[in-house]
């Protein structure tokens, strides 16, 4: 089999209607297996003010109780997968729209309660991908697009970040393929200065992470962000590169994007 | 292998709480491949009514305009079916849940306007129903869970009824096997007096369809919902039962329900 491609996305491209298509038409191009994993976006947080249901925080931590979690799995689930699925299809790529849930593919239990009750959020247990099913889907030449919710085996389904299941389906498929993980997020890359978009670090590697990370160069949700694609990297995942969605054929290219490296 | 079982709910359980658990559990518990094929019920409405979205009909036919599309798509493909799949993997039954566009499961046409534009509603099209990728899903033990949207190729999503959905499946795999088909809706199975639930047919064969129709004991819903179930039998499916879904096992053993006869 050729080099895998998982490709995350969130709600930078999802809540663009006019470089969406777009993006979907250079991912359908993409040779060879691939896999999309999506987040959420404003649709959400628009659809749940409609219906009364306000983001939650605790702490300044997001809550999903259990008026969110319905939310998220008719939004995630429903809505925007399915428009992806069907765009995908129209482009002549065979998506196939899954949660967690389906043929129990990311199975995952509910975050224990420390300070923070989380709600219905659910971290992916070790060998938590069914990996096999996954593989099956590639070689009938199926492209998997994956909502980010789950479950626990037991009856409840959970709201598990986009680019853990990402970084946890490159992972467990590197045993078998050499997998290259794109995350796309709202930045050309990791920035070596937080304020200039020009400043797109080619490269980087845990210790120039540590670096930006002290100097808060680097903070806020890239942080989670890199701790991922660093996991990723020790996780045996081939090739890792960080841009925006936008550049997509550039990013696989290397011609643009951030590339995490060893040393 | 085995019988095919494909069975059909709506929203009379759906909607019922306390007896949608039991129903599931039946229906994981029965042997060999099996599809579940949903409707909606009155969450898409109430969802729906929160969100500003009133039904829309026009000359007494609901119309899926553009924002009621989203609305189902949102509750069917997403709410409904991603609970219904987390619950029968927690009674041990390898659920999957699809639209018909995932994977290309259901090709649709957007339905032409005559005198009636029913909008973004989709009918099935000759050879639409991708049955090698279902009978694969099957043989790996999968259960398919379908939700009532389908898309017609060309990056559209489209309403699409369910028991037309159950019945053109059914018919499609009846050719590699021998497959029943359970139509669960609110009655105990087809009344021979419209009033009385206790009055429900054993079976029923064209001819008597056709007089009861004429002396407006069936009127309504039930002429498309039977319309389907004889098409369905003379598309060749072995066996076909009406009855309600809390009686699911003693549909299946043929104890209770209407089932459809060629004479």
């Amino acid at each position: 089999m050729n080099t895998l491609t998982v490709v995350k996305i969130g709600g930078h491209i999802l809540d663009d209607a006019g470089k969406l298509p777009i993006f979907l038409n250079q991912f359908a191009a993409i040779p060879g297996p691939k896999i999309l994993i999506h987040g959420g976006g404003k649709i959400a947080t628009e659809i749940g003010q409609g219906l009364g249901i306000e983001p939650n925080y605790t702490d300044g931590r997001r809550i999903t109780d259990a008026a969110t979690l319905r939310l998220v799995t008719m939004v995630y689930a429903g809505l925007v997968n399915k428009e992806l699925v069907a765009t995908l299809q129209a482009s002549g790529c065979n998506a196939i729209g899954l949660t967690g849930a389906d043929g129990d593919l990311v199975r995952t239990m509910r975050r224990p309660v420390k300070e923070v009750d989380y709600g219905f959020v659910g971290d992916i247990l070790p060998d938590g991908v069914r990996k096999q099913f996954l593989e099956e889907l590639l070689l009938k030449g199926m492209t998997p697009v994956i909502a980010p919710i789950t479950h626990d085996g037991a009856g409840t389904l959970l709201n598990t970040n986009a680019d853990t299941i990402a970084q946890a389906i490159a992972c467990s498929l590197s045993d078998r393929m050499s997998v290259q993980l794109i995350y796309c997020f709202e930045k050309a890359g990791v920035l070596a200065d937080a304020g200039d978009e020009g400043a797109v670090l080619a490269s980087i590697n845990q210790e120039v992470y540590g670096i930006l990370k002290e100097r808060k160069v680097i903070s806020g949700g890239m942080i989670p962000k890199l701790d991922n694609a660093f996991t990723a990297l020790s996780g045996g995942v081939a090739q890792i590169i960080m841009g925006h969605a936008g550049d997509l054929p550039a990013l696989i290219s290397g011609q643009k994007g951030t590339c995490l490296k060893w040393t």
